[in-house]
């Protein structure tokens, strides 16, 4: 497993980690196989999605802002129950099949780390499967 | 690693994959492991529910549909952020345990893939791994 | 594969398996790996979230709801549409990462069955993978 570190910058983005997940699938040799990509935090999630237009994450970050407010009627004290339930409906897990050493992304596909609550220092843990 | 085409013909549905994927399994040989399902597009996904009655999936694209509208203030050019929303909402990859051989779905669960922006020729890959 | 029992007590409503599941964990004696968590129902799901605060899953509870009412104009005859499309946006798959021979779960994360058409005996099927 190899960690990956992830600085945000706002309260909620998208920064895309493709490249850094490419590079771990590349150094672990694997062949065929997939790559198991987990956040280990409650206020952030991974998704795929396209990286060609940079709007399609803009959108999607208004999109659920606009589900999930970030002012509510909630309990939770410190204030981010927005952040915990959009780290939930977009998940922490999520993984991508490797065929000849290759992450077998689609076309438009770039791994995107979702910060919900940031900026903060975070990671994401990368595991790669196989043989 | 196995890719499945999918066609699809409407705007938004859910087709249902079971029987493919079911195939897959059995032809793998594979007695005990996980089969890993993942779509390689930005605007399609796959979840898992209920293949008993049709109108559940029905409800799913239209409670879907209310939830991220196709029309709304998007700034992506293309006029589809909805559909790259629900694509990340439902997620472009899930697993399912296999036991003697057999997917461990539940008595209601069908293998759906979910078409948010159709009618379009779709990939889904089926990897099949364990002993 | 392990599946564990899982009681639940009211009609939506996330209990912890954190516990249990580390004890699956620990049993199986793998040291590096993947443990996978999959829920065999349509209409009830897995999650990791914050276990320290109990209202962030209360918040969580309340705000799915809102997002998809309990009541609405659903076609399915069974009434609980709302539980079957809860389902699919938390899932009903995650894995988590296992080193050491332990799971790699963050700070504040806890792993939590989500019920949504309660109450239901229901099963989680843990699987660890890996050496």
């Amino acid at each position: 497993m190899r960690t990956l570190a992830v600085v945000t910058h706002k309260g909620q983005e998208f920064i895309e980690v493709t490249a850094a997940v490419t590079e771990v699938v590349r150094g672990s040799g694997i062949q065929e196989g997939i790559c198991h990509l987990f956040v280990p935090h409650t206020t952030a999630a991974v998704t795929l999605n396209e990286n060609c237009d940079p709007d399609v994450v803009l959108d999607l970050v208004a999109i659920l802002d606009r589900l999930v407010p970030s002012r509510g009627d909630y309990r939770h004290a410190e204030g981010n129950s927005d952040a915990h339930a959009k780290a939930s409906l977009i998940g922490t897990a999520t993984s991508i099949p490797v065929s000849l050493g290759t992450l077998q992304l689609g076309t438009w596909q770039g791994i995107w780390f979702c910060e919900f609550d940031g900026p903060r220092n975070r990671r994401l843990c990368v595991q790669v499967i196989g043989r």
